[in-house]
């Protein structure tokens, strides 16, 4: 498979990301100095995109961008990096996107500030655009991003996690947005419900393809050259699905193996045990297969769209999505 | 002055609180486990609820309590809830109303996600229930929090802050959800721009009263047997009314130990003397003065309604947030 860049995936909506980012950056302009600075720190730093690139390309798939896609594309990348500044906190994290965590810069009080401040204005641009089908999904989203995030730290203390229970949580820690930035993106240009659905259905099954992946390649890191290191779910005691599919299929012996490996996590001879034993069963296996699915699935959803280059880039993200590397 | 109790201020609207508490309790059920278990141990805490009990009281004042000042009541609630779970994380808090604190009991990452979700099961409700002139006070109100103590923080690194910036910040950081209770509750019950006027024209009044007792209290523990030491605030930096008022009416070299006492605040030599210095000056009993001019202003502010138990409960409540002793 050719390899596929984000970059030419964006294409067909290079000139309303531009139109994006100015809208973005009006909104997080503040008259107090501190919120600025950090504001224009957040600014420089440049991530994916990858939340409104979806609600952009959504919006312009279903019938053409306008200011209320703007808006929408503006509403998802606040909560999204107002999320990141306060796992960051919670995380103690040093880092984010090779520079330095605003929690390392200005200390945990004002990048929780911030966060609330980034999260009210993306809210307040709903509000006062009338945007009210928007935050009833965005309101409902953050409640399912917390809801799956404590539910997997809940069923991850026991080590006890079905595959149910595994969708559930993705589902809502992590398909959700990606449904929303879909959904916002459809709302902001077509009227068809059915429209709204198939791009409900498409960002739903991407947003699981996307975290079914992130999770193999906590397993998986052979071609890893940078990125983060393999080996942190298990660290953390985050039982995923290539996991899940190896435990199903392992003798109480090799079970019992897992659990005390896992319980005994600082041991980085344990990790490297529970990874080998999970190829070995073929949970990676299992769970690139189990990705790819979504993916078909969520390429079949946008079948009954006119074909465009939005729609095709849209195909190509899925593609993207489950082969990156990293 | 006789001793006014809480208690009694609430009396008008004590059968409407038991609705509101109904209310809340539902707001925050969830079919997480873990997140009902931490629900339930917020619900034994029983706090001042004075947001709520603001808006309640501001929708009988104004006329007449009903579903939709419930659901105003459940948002400021939960709104300042999950403000002070978070708060207690970034302080690193261990106890919160007399309990362990989440963040004691559970650690960061739960007490940061309960957070959210708290936030948005606020907004998600404001969201059914169609009530976007809620929506619309309440981001705005988010943005003007955190900007105020943002605010704050960027003033207090340079020990730089003069009464006009005092104001601004405390209008922002603590005024502002006062007022948006008063609003709240007056639009729920009427439709008369006057009313909603006069109500925010309260509000934001007693909020700065309550600021400037609370900056007072800081200074002044001739009373206090229980609550929180004095002297914090200088520890924290924190330049507040009776200082700014005591530094304006000093000499050079007073004003040079103030500053110097304040860089040493380890000591607590250093920090006493600063306190003796605020009473020397008669910085306490400006501020009291400004206190009480905002609390009269604020009693004006309802003159426009007819007589009733509720709105004397306010009057009331004005008396009793700047005569409180903790």
């Amino acid at each position: 498979m050719n390899k596929i860049k984000l970059s030419a995936i964006s294409k067909p909506i290079d000139n309303e990301l531009e139109g994006f980012l100015k809208h973005f950056k009006i909104a997080i302009k503040s008259q107090v100095g501190l919120v600025d600075l950090v504001s224009s720190y957040i600014l420089k730093q440049k991530g994916k995109k990858i939340r409104p690139l979806l609600v952009l390309l959504s919006a312009k798939a279903a019938g053409g961008v306008n200011e209320r896609t703007f808006r929408g594309a503006s509403l998802v990348e606040l909560l999204h990096t107002a999320t990141l500044v306060h796992d960051d906190v919670v995380d103690n994290a040093e880092k984010r996107r090779g520079f330095p965590s605003i929690n390392a810069v200005w200390k945990n009080k004002i990048a929780v500030l911030m966060g609330d401040f980034l999260l009210a204005r993306g809210l307040m641009i709903s509000v006062e655009g009338k945007d009210y089908d928007f935050l009833e999904n965005i309101t409902r989203t953050v409640k399912r991003m917390s809801e799956g995030e404590l539910l997997q730290i809940q069923k991850t203390r026991k080590l006890d996690i079905d595959e149910e229970t595994y969708f559930r949580v993705i589902s809502d820690k992590t398909a959700s947005l990606f449904e929303t930035c879909c959904a916002i993106g459809a709302m902001s240009a077509s009227d068809s419900a059915e429209v709204h659905k198939a791009f409900i259905t498409y960002g739903e099954k991407l947003g699981i393809a996307f975290q079914i992946k992130d999770d193999i390649l906590d397993y998986d890191g052979t071609f890893q050259l940078f990125g983060k290191t393999i080996g942190t779910d298990i660290k953390d005691k985050k039982i995923t699905l290539p996991l899940i599919y190896a435990l199903d299929n392992a003798t109480k012996d090799e079970v019992k193996m897992v659990k005390s490996n896992i319980g005994n996590s600082k041991n980085s001879n344990a990790i490297r045990d529970v990874i080998d034993f999970v190829h070995q069963k073929g949970g990676i296996a299992y769970a690139e297969t189990v990705a790819k699915k979504y993916a078909d699935e969520a390429e079949q959803a946008l079948e009954i769209l006119p074909a465009s280059a939005s729609k095709e880039a849209l195909v190509s993200l899925l593609k993207y999505v489950i082969s990156r590397e990293k």
